[in-house]
This record gives structure tokens, C-alpha cells and sequence, in this order.
């Protein structure tokens, strides 16, 4: 049997903190050891969380006071910026698992303050990922766009100069946060894009990764929306192609043994549902289709589970040699 | 004082044609003289539509059954097909807003069974639209679509061979009908882009009138999507242009003496709210901005309104020499 | 034909204002002089609500700064206790609609300051209302509640010491602020009782009302819960009473020459749609049954409108002699 | 190790059905061996519910054509009245749960058709429920209900003449159909009390195991309403008690033990979040208060969940031996 490998999750106050420790309360070899809030050391998760009333966890504490020769692992679920100050606290031997995007704009593999870096889109990065301990775990939106992106760019089947992405993501993307445009009575009932004048934060990511496939600048055309829900992505690409079915195909071959990734048969594209199929659950479920002189792809995950907690635990599981997709919900109902 | 102007509405019983019911029931100079609806004869408004309860109308009737000398003009809000089967029993000389897609295959201005019909754009349209009397109102989806894309292909600023074009409604636009798809343990918290397999019905009448506006064959790629909400479309536009402030200083032009089309200006564009601006008025509300190589355009529309019955109005008051606002809500709160 | 009566509304950036501004902007015999906005002095309406993008109104200005002399009427929509603040700068001899509750705790017609003030339950209290120029606009619940229970009280048809209320509000009702609890990811998909551990604000003046119509003190049993909606309530009354049936009669009785006060006859009860039916509107609908040995009452309201904005509107119509429904909607549509 | 039980799940295209696919999914000792769906017989999981397109199950098939003898449990989620004309086609042997209303109106433990069958609300019956092998689970309302309520009732803490509950529930408690009432257009931003004037199908079952528990006729005024989510009940009981702290610690006492029944401390109860603290869990959670002369009580659970298919897992593992808490969530996030 194995060890159960004790980890400390930072930033437990926050949606993504809060879904590492819902899926790792259920992993059958880890055990929570320490949950770090900085506002809220002190407090127990379920006075942030009311969802965990029934668990028995370890208090919120101050990353600084948590006692690191318990810990085997960090999850780090901190907002933008922060667990950069905190890189001296945390001792270098602790493989550390990065949710922010603090990591990301870093080389696909990289050195940096005594770790090794490592860009986590597990499908596309397993072999590296296998030997990293330091993971830039992907941002949501890129996920979404990299997992169809990538190969296709890879393999020469797409113009790269020519990328369109609308995308559109649940709320909870924006984070847990009081802010009166994120109310329910402004964002209830409305559907808007946003970032129309800034560049948002995921552009570079999405252009660093589909450069690096292609082997050359890549600036994919990209707008984010929101709609008036909690979880849940869609992209939606406009791509100039040969033929849409070689663009399937394609994806179907990469992804045809992957647990997590799924790419819909020509006859089923007219199933295709939306956030709702991949809701709660580590999948990313895509379809193939073509409109006016364009392939088009719809690409579906939930930003809270593959776009953050969820392919946090699989690249977990993936260094701690468990099962890829031990504690990972694969099924989505209503 | 003008005479009050008798209208027949056809088709009572869906969204459309309520919510013409209600802008109707709040105009100065027409009065509602016959509401139809086949399955639904001999019910009151209000058993079908609880919020009318307020209201004396006409019970619903079969239009075969309607007085027709007592009726000045004629709405059809009917499902697409039903009105074909009932152009014998509306007299030729009775002007008619049809709210379907029945007559908008024609050409912009065509002779059919006895009637001149004209295509509603009404800001597109108007001079046209004044001498008409039989009027096809656009879909909902052309009309957020083609309100930005005629005056910048007409004037030749965007390449007509590369319009890629993701919509967004809710879920009013589907009609009032039971059907699983549509129910709301299946339609809340998900966001689906639908029609991958089939050609969605707006198309068509997209590529028609871009077309004219062309002077020649225009495909454009349109991907249709639904969010969890009742009201509201937006479209967001990816076009190669030669710069997007030429872009919005055309639409600018073009709308600047509008009283329903609003185009943001450089600096407000971060205040774009998607469809909660046009929510429940009669305003079209765009946005232009650039995003990778292309010139990116978000546009907004309530579909009931706009999108269907408030344009249908603002058609109306045109032919009858109305104030063209007349009727017609402008202010949205949440 | 009348003089146009100048009005200033006091607190427009927030819901209950800006509905004000929607509904005035629509009055023909009214016109909106001055907005106050505290620490939004210097903005438009339309930089704080983007819906009146197509309004010129005077842009938000400090209380203290507006020309008084320009004003024949005031509407407060401030947040409970700032008029207070303020009552030194507004001459006496304006109108004073006030929509916060800090004037409901004085008796039914009371001096203060210089001023007579009046509660502002339209229905109840007109003939007083009538002659008043300080008028306390009553809560949003107490609205609901209070309409089915006084006549109920004042013909002894109910047990006074026997009162139940469980009450429903659309997340609106708590204004137009950041905070987490009624951030969209917080307060969707669920359905929350409120106030366990404290008294809501709302309960003494319902107490207060249900008492003055029953002449001996009334303590009302009273929970508010919140759904996951913008607007509405729905208030469901249980009582001890002889038959429901003469409950209903005497509901009827009272409300039928009203324009926005509607009870459903025994027949129609099945129609109760709750919320949506007063979607919008003025309107405050009711239905009468039995459930166990308690009469049950529903009764539903827009808490914006008739909870707030309208019946200001219908009061500022009631002292200045308009028609009593001038501005105010009185049909719903989804 | 224990032998995998293999369960066939009748009635699997409904949204418990689906429920019941997804928890016993992951169930260690479990194996779903059968699946039905009478107007779905031949077709895959997948093609109904799109979230199970991950999963290897059995493809749908009429329940006739079951093979029987590979099969250790089933599991009924039919609709009412279905179940009822397929009892000689499911063998007396084979312990049987049933989620519909078809067995509930049975004495508590009842002889019908060569089986016993035992209502199955798990925390109050659980010694009778060991030995049974037909269940009859409880339905959603009753459940949230009857949980706080049998031991009040038991202990004399409540006037049993003077039970009040409003009850309020997310519309998958309608089930998977196609309805006008139930489609998201008609049902969002909306709260409606409905069954105004009919009894509910559950008011029977609330009666008769509240009088069990009394030792006398009880008859709960009982009112339902619907709210704009999918999943979720809250009930709220207005009660006529000696003290609310009395009527708290009975609750304590009687569910300390239990892992999925959670009476908030009275200093918590600010924190009761409502549907969402149970959202996705089999848990029930309650707070109690004190309103006017009553003592309040909110108890909120997860209708599909502990309402249905988590509380017919719940008793599953009981009949089997299985530790009760396997394979049912009790974290719940956003």
C-alpha cells in the first residue's frame, strides 16, 4: 500500500483552493495537512466554505506558520502575484503545483530560484511533466484552445496566421471576489464580452504555446465573454484549414486514449452540449465542425475542474506515479 | 388627433407576439382589434400569458374568424409556414409586418400574390420601407449582425471574404414551446454553441442582404450559441479591415443621428455590458475594437424587441407616419 | 394642459433610483431636473447604468449642490439613513417622496422637522396620502404583506396573534453594492433563508401596520429568504381564519376598483405564476386557498416597482393630481 | 474482499436514474449490470444524459428483456405508477429500492405482492431497513421535512395541531420533460408557489409518518414552491414549541452520530447558506430560530441527492453491509 502523500494547499479561501481540497479529500493517497489564508488564518474552512461543514481539515494558518516537514507537496491556489513572495518560504524539495499565472510566462521548461519549472498541460507536456516539480498548471482559457490547438498546429494542418477564438466562461473564473459587476444582479440576464480594451491576461499564454507548437510567432485573435453562470468553458475557434473531417481526424488520433480528452464523431457533433457536458468534471470535450469557408471547433470544459483544480490533481498524480485519474469526476449530470 | 390605427395581431400566443401586444397596448395611436391563435381560440390573453392580467383585450380567435374590415394593419408573429396558409384570408390592401422568415428569401423589394413586400431593416431601409406596406422583418441574429456589417461592406472597408461571425442568445429566441432541450434543469448553467450539423435558418437571409451590401457573393462563417437566459443577442464580429477606428468612425457616421442604434466611443468601450444595454429596448448597442489582426466587433440587441417586435413597431410607425419611437422602450435597468 | 413638474431623485446609482429615472423619463407630465449621486458627483446616468446609454439627463450632482429653486417634487432613494443627513438642505415646502425606511417608524401621519408625514401604502392609506406632501414609501415586503393583511385585519376576518409569513425576494432588494454573498458564483443555484439571527429590518413595520389595522399589538411570525433571481417577491401568508373563501370575497371586495392590486378568483388560483406576473410592473397579485386548517395567501410584487420606484411614482401621481397609473407598466412579459 | 454487487438501474434516462449511474459509477463494491429506459431501449447512456460520454455501461434496455440472474440489487427510478406493472417481471429475491411514490403510502413495514417492503428514511428507520429488502424511499420534501420533524413529534417537543411548512425546490424535481411550465423562458427570474389547488402527492406522505411519529393524526399545512434552479430544496417550518434552543438540542442530540445530517450550533446559524450547503451531497442540513411566537426550522438538502438517489445508495449500503457513507459526495463548492 502506498504512503499517503501529505499536502498543503495555499490559498484555501479562494473557488480553486476550495475545489483542490473537495477532490483531494477523496484522493485515496493524499491527506490534507495544512490549508494557508492569509485574511483568514484562523478560521476553519467551513466558516469560508459552507459546502465543508461535515470535514474534519486543519485550520486556515498563515502560509508562513505552516510546518513544511509535514508537508510532501504544495498546491499553491493563491491569487496572481502572490505566491511569489512566499517562494522563500517554501522549502525547494516540495514539488509545487502552481495555479496562478505567476509561472506561466516562463519557458516550457525552466529554471528559476532553485526549481525547475514545467508548463502543465498534462496531455500535451506528459513526458516532462513525469520529471518536473515545479508546475505551471495551465490557465482555463488555455486549456481549452491549447488541448485542439496544439496538434493541429503541430502537424501543419491549420494557417497559422489566421486563428480566431471567441471564447466564453462561467463566473467563477473571475474568482471569489466582492465587486459590483460580478453581482448576480448585474450579471444575471446578460451575456458580455469583456477585455475589449486590454489585452486580457491569457493572450500571451495562448500565443506562447501555439507559437511553440508551430515553431514560429503565432497571435491568435482572441475574445473572452462571460455568461450568466457559475462554472464552465467554451471556445469556440474559427480556423482555415483543408478539410475539416483531416482536422478531426487529427484530433482523434492524439486524443483517442486520453481518459480526460474527448473529440465527438462526425454524427455526433449535434450532441454537442456545451459546459454542461463537461461540468464538475476533469473532461475536455471537443467537436469538429465547418461554417462558410471555416473549420470550426467547439472546445468544453469546466474552468474550476480541467482549467484549474482538477488538472492540478492529474498532474499530481501524474509526479506522485498514482493513477492519472485517481480522484477525478468523469461524469457530468444536470 | 390622428385616428386610432386598428391592428390584428396573428400568432398572440408566442413571445413575439406578447410582447407586440404589450408595446401596442402602451401606443398612442393604435388600438388592438383582433389577437389570433389557432390552438388557443377562445382563450383570454391572460390564460395564456399571466401577465396580462391586467388587461382587457380580444380573446384569442382563429384568424379565419377575424373581422377583417375592422383591422387598419396586420401583424404576423405566427411560427414559420403558418402565415403562406393564410395569405388568402388577409385582404391584399391591409398593410402586414411579418414577423417570420416566410417572406425574407425575396428579394429586397419583390411583388408576391398580390403584395409588395419589403425587407424591415429599418435603419437600412427606411426610405424603401416608408412606400411599403408588406414587410418582412428581419431575423434576430441579421439583425445584430447586419446593422454593423452593410454600411462597412457598402462603403467597402472590410474584406467580404473573411467574416467570421459567433452569436449569442437566449433562449426566447427559440419560441414559446415545451421541449426537453429548452427546459430549465437543462438549459441553466450551460452554454452551447448548436447548429454544428445543419445550416442555422438566419444564414441565409445573413448572407443575403450582406451580399447586396457587397455587390457580390458573401459567405459569412456564423456560429450560433445559446446562454442561460431569456432575453438578449450578442454578436461578436472578427473582420479584416484596414484599421478599426476607420472601422468605428464609419458605423459612427452612419448611426450618429439614430435614436436605437448607439456605436460606443473609443473610450467607452470597456463600458460595453453586453445584452443587459439592450435589455427590454428597442437600442441596437455596438462596440468596436481590435483584438490579433482583427478588427472585432461586439454588437447587442434584445431579440423580442429589436430583434423582432420593437423593430416590427418601429415599422409600423414608419408606414403609418408615426414618430418612429413611438411605443418603443429605450432605457434598460437591471 | 399641466406644467411639466421638475423632479430631483435623490440616490440615482442605485436600483430603486435609476428605476425612478426609467419610469419619470417615460411621465408626460414630468421632468427630471436634478440626480444626486454622493461619491458619484460628475458622472452620467449612463456611466453608471449603461442602459440609459441613449438618455440626456443632467449628469449626478452632491444633494447639496442642486438648484432647488428648479425643483417642484424630490424622490430619495438614498440608503437608509442618509436623508436623515440631508433633510436640513431640502426646502420644506418641496414634495418629499422618501423610499428608504427612515421615516416608517413614525406613526401613520406624523410631524417632524417641519414636515407631515404620511406611510405611503397607496391603497391603504390614499384619502391621507392625498393631502400629504412627506411621504414615508413603504418596504418592499411590507408592500406584499401588508396589502393582503390589513383589510383582513381591519374586518377581523384573521387571528391577529396567529400570523405567518414566509417571504421571497429577488437579490435586488439588496441594493446595488459589492459583496461576496450576492456575487453571482454565491448566490446562484441556490435558495437561502436570511436573517435567522437577527430581526430584518422589515419586521417592525410590518408589526407596526398589521397592529394600527388591528388595533392591539400584532407580532407577525416573519422569515425573508433570497432566490436566484433579480426582481421580485413573493410573500405567502398563513392564517388562521374562518374559510378561505371569505377571505378571498373580502380581498376581492376591497381590490376590485383597483388598478394594480388584483386578486385571483377561486377558479384562476392555478394560474398563480408568482414573480413573473408582476414582472415589471405596478401590479401586486394575489391568490386565496387552504392548505391543512390555514387559509394561505400568495401575493406577488416587483420589488423594484411596486416595492419601491413605482409606488413612489404612484404617490408623486396621487399629490400632484395626476392619473393615478400615469408611467407605471401594468403588463408583464417574460 | 467483497464481491462486486451487480445493480440494474430501471428507469435510467430520468435525471435520478442518471444520478443513480453516476454515484454507483464510482462505487467500490458496486457494478451497474443493467439499464432501462422503455421509449430509450437500444440506445446509450450518452446519447441521453451527454455527461456520461466517458462511460463504458450497459446500453438501455426494456426491463423485460433483463437478464435477471446476473443482476444482486435493483434500483427503480421510474415514474410513478411504472414500477407497479413490471413487479412480476423483477423476481421476488432480489432486494429492490424504489424512488417513486409507488410504495410509500404502505403501512411503514408492509407485506404486498410476496415482498416486504419498508419506507427507507435512512437516519430514522435504519434499524427496520437492515432487514428489508424492498425499500420504499422517501420522497425529496418529505425527506427535508420529516428529518427535523419525527423527532420533535416523537419527543412532545411540537404542538402537533400547528405545523406550517413552506417548502421550496429546484425543478429537477419535476424530472427530464418536455413541458411549457418547466422551460427555462418561462421559469427563470420567476418564484411560484404551485399546487395552490390541488394537494401535492407528498402532503400524504408528510402526514402519515408525522402522525406515526405523534401517535395521532397530524395534517401539516404544507405549501410547495418552485425556484429558479435546478437542484435544491429548502423547507422551512414555522412550529409551536416550548423553547427554540429545546427544540435545537433534541435535533442535536437525536443526529450528532449521523455523517450526513447536520443541525447548525446556534452560533452558526447565520451561516446557513440554503440549497447550496447540501448542493451535490446526500446531506441534510438545519438551522433552527425563533420568529415571532414560533420556533423556526430551515433544512435544506440536495433533492436528487439525499432527496432521491443518495439516500437509495444511502440504503443500499445499509442492505448490504456496506459502510453507509460509501460512494456518496459530502463536500459541496460552488
Amino acid at each position: 500500500m502506498k504512503d499517503l502523500c501529505r499536502v498543503a494547499i495555499l490559498g484555501a479561501s479562494g473557488y480553486a483552493g476550495a475545489e483542490l481540497a473537495m477532490l483531494l479529500s477523496t484522493h485515496p493517497f493524499a491527506k490534507i495537512e495544512a490549508l494557508s489564508g492569509h485574511k483568514e488564518a484562523g478560521k476553519e474552512m467551513a466558516d469560508i466554505h459552507p459546502g465543508f461543514l461535515t470535514q474534519s481539515l486543519p485550520a486556515l494558518q498563515r502560509a508562513e506558520e505552516i510546518d513544511w516537514h509535514q508537508v510532501n507537496c504544495v498546491f499553491s491556489a493563491l491569487e496572481h502575484g502572490v505566491l511569489l513572495s512566499l517562494m522563500d518560504v517554501i522549502p525547494n524539495d516540495k514539488p509545487l503545483i502552481d495555479l496562478s499565472g505567476d509561472h506561466r510566462h516562463l519557458p516550457l521548461t525552466a529554471m528559476k530560484a532553485g526549481r525547475t519549472w514545467q508548463y502543465g498541460l498534462t496531455e500535451i507536456f506528459r513526458d516532462q511533466l513525469r520529471a518536473a516539480s515545479s508546475i505551471a498548471n495551465p490557465g482555463c482559457y488555455p486549456t481549452s484552445i491549447l488541448l485542439p490547438l496544439i496538434p493541429l498546429l503541430s502537424n501543419g494542418l491549420i494557417d497559422a496566421d489566421d486563428i480566431i477564438v471567441s471564447s466564453v466562461s462561467g463566473l467563477s473564473g473571475v474568482g471569489r471576489k466582492a465587486a459590483l459587476p460580478t453581482s448576480l444582479t448585474e450579471s444575471a440576464e446578460t451575456f458580455r464580452p469583456y477585455s475589449l480594451d486590454v489585452a486580457h491576461r491569457h493572450e500571451a499564454e495562448i500565443d506562447k504555446y501555439a507559437s511553440h507548437a508551430h515553431g514560429g510567432a503565432v497571435s491568435v485573435a482572441f475574445l473572452p465573454h462571460v455568461s450568466s453562470q457559475v462554472r464552465g468553458i467554451v471556445s469556440t475557434l474559427f480556423l482555415r484549414s483543408a478539410s475539416h473531417d483531416k482536422v478531426r481526424e487529427c484530433l482523434q488520433d492524439i486524443y483517442n486514449r486520453e481518459s480526460f480528452v474527448h473529440v465527438l464523431t462526425a454524427s455526433k457533433i449535434g450532441q454537442f452540449m456545451g459546459t454542461r457536458m463537461a461540468n464538475r468534471t476533469n473532461n475536455c470535450v471537443m467537436a469538429v465542425t465547418e461554417k462558410g469557408n471555416r473549420t470550426v471547433i467547439v472546445s468544453a470544459i469546466d474552468n474550476v475542474v480541467k482549467g484549474a483544480a482538477g488538472q492540478a490533481v492529474q498532474n499530481f498524480n501524474l509526479i506522485f506515479g498514482f493513477d492519472e485519474g485517481t480522484a477525478l469526476p468523469v461524469i457530468a449530470n444536470i
